[in-house]
């Protein structure tokens, strides 16, 4: 299947929606790493490697999706696009590497450490990931200092051993040991689950919304995340490189219990449908400035990437 | 020199504050890090492996002695002395892995990456570097909101691609291009003097301090940041293993130019004591709540590990 028709898939609102969130980010990055005359250079460009015109852009455009349902302003939320873009790029270098997955391919370029080598990549990684928090800290993304802190601390949390670092290690644990499905959703919650969720929370801080108000939005984050991975781990079993632009068929290979490998892939299909209807329902309260989420829950199922 | 002899070089009010603010930190490092009973446990084992137990210190300790300055309460410098220790410890984790300086031991002990693997070293560093934020943004660090963004705002600078990151990937250049004096100098601001003087504009931050009245204690930061680097660099050259902890002769063996290279090991001495003498003249404008800084400065340069 060539990639315009597979392209089809997605709504058109949707699309336009994904390409200017993207053009943003990358330009974005494109300042925010301009690379500088000394020998820092090397790992500039390495950061621009895994940083510039890559991915999908899932979480800044769950991010934006998120602020439109308070009416917030692009820059806030775009700011806090990158920083969780920092965050997910720094992981996907890390774990690319010879000691953890060993992959040579990513968003179909060589890995960093590969376009580059091991030291710069590990450094690469360290860097991205401090960027995330100075750019969240940073008077541009939001006025009030509080929403600042609030999105620091929470981003920490998410990215953390208690959010995505925590899940990569039990991930490592699955490889080895005995994981039911319960062990699975609690790895995924946390490995990608987490980071989803502050994309969405982050909306809501941005918005002044109290903690007690974000309980719709929390569901819908939960139901997505899981959603997501399901997908994932069927892309992994049923997906193509040249689309998904990384390998395939790895997770079989190493023996590692999915959703796929526990209920099938038919009833894999199903959970994850199910999921996305449930995250729409938490919507119900919302009007039209949830259709932009609605329209990423139904393309995160629906996706061939 | 057996190791008590050694230490008698420590003045009694050091070794006292020394003494109460490793107790601390290694305290809330236990309390930070209680060990999960689900398969994250390894991770946490690896980073209370490299955080507690070990080391000087010595940015900790700047903290408190900064603080003093403005008689700031023990908790907000020591919570700030946590999450600087934070970042110090991840970046020897990775520095320590076979892809960068390659070493086995480590303030006497395995390094991560022996006592566990390189896969949970890479996380277990990830991990330190996200928890310096979160303890440094949540509320319990500092009531004011705009205190602690301006905290995470710093110590972000500190620690990236502008600041300590950036000075590792310089320091690998570093084996293979001719450093000179003013190239080895810049390397060093950044890798370890830009932390260095975060430990100070800390306790500035801390004080309600403008950045227009920084001046004196930014200096001293520069100067002893400094003197402390070309100590480091004489106890690779004439320290011992038993005292420092970590292998020695390691520049020389890989050909990478140093302040003991560049300018022999007395000018090097000499000019680490006139940096220390500075140091001390920019404290000139504080009384006797500036005694621990002045004492520290002393004690970068005498220090035998």
């Amino acid at each position: 299947m060539p990639a315009d028709t597979a392209m089809s898939v997605v709504p058109l609102a949707l699309k336009t929606a994904m390409d200017r969130v993207s053009g943003d980010i990358d330009q974005m990055f494109d300042r925010l790493l301009a690379e500088p005359s000394d020998p820092r250079r090397r790992l500039y460009q390495a950061m621009r490697h895994a940083a510039i015109g890559g991915g999908k852009r899932l979480r800044p455009l769950l991010v934006r999706a998120a602020a439109d349902l308070f009416h917030i302003d692009r820059m806030p939320a775009l700011r806090v696009g990158v920083a969780i873009e920092c965050i997910h790029v720094y992981s996907l270098i890390h774990d690319d590497m010879p000691c953890m997955d060993d992959d040579d391919l990513r968003r179909g370029r060589p890995t960093v450490h590969k376009a580059f080598d091991e030291a710069t990549a590990v450094l690469a990684g360290d860097s991205l990931q401090t960027l995330a928090f100075e750019v969240i800290a940073d008077g541009q993304t939001h006025p009030d200092p509080f929403v600042r802190v609030e999105l620091t601390a929470e981003l920490a949390k998410a990215a953390g051993a208690v959010g995505m670092a925590g899940g990569q290690m039990m991930d490592i644990a699955a490889e080895t040991a005995d994981f039911d499905l319960a062990a699975v959703t609690r790895l995924q919650q946390l490995k990608t689950g987490a980071l989803i969720g502050f994309c969405l929370e982050a909306g809501a801080i941005l918005g002044h919304v109290p903690p007690e108000g974000r309980r719709p939005i929390r569901a819908y984050a939960r139901d997505i995340g899981l959603a997501f991975q399901i997908a994932d781990d069927l892309l992994d079993v049923e997906g193509q490189v040249d689309l998904t632009g990384k390998a395939v068929g790895k997770d079989a290979a190493q023996g590692k219990a999915t959703f796929v490998s526990l209920l099938g892939p038919d009833r894999a299909r199903q959970q994850a449908e199910m999921l996305v209807d449930q995250a729409i329902g938490h919507l119900a309260g919302f009007g039209s400035e949830a259709t932009l989420l609605r329209t990423i829950a139904r393309y995160v199922v629906e996706r061939d990437r």
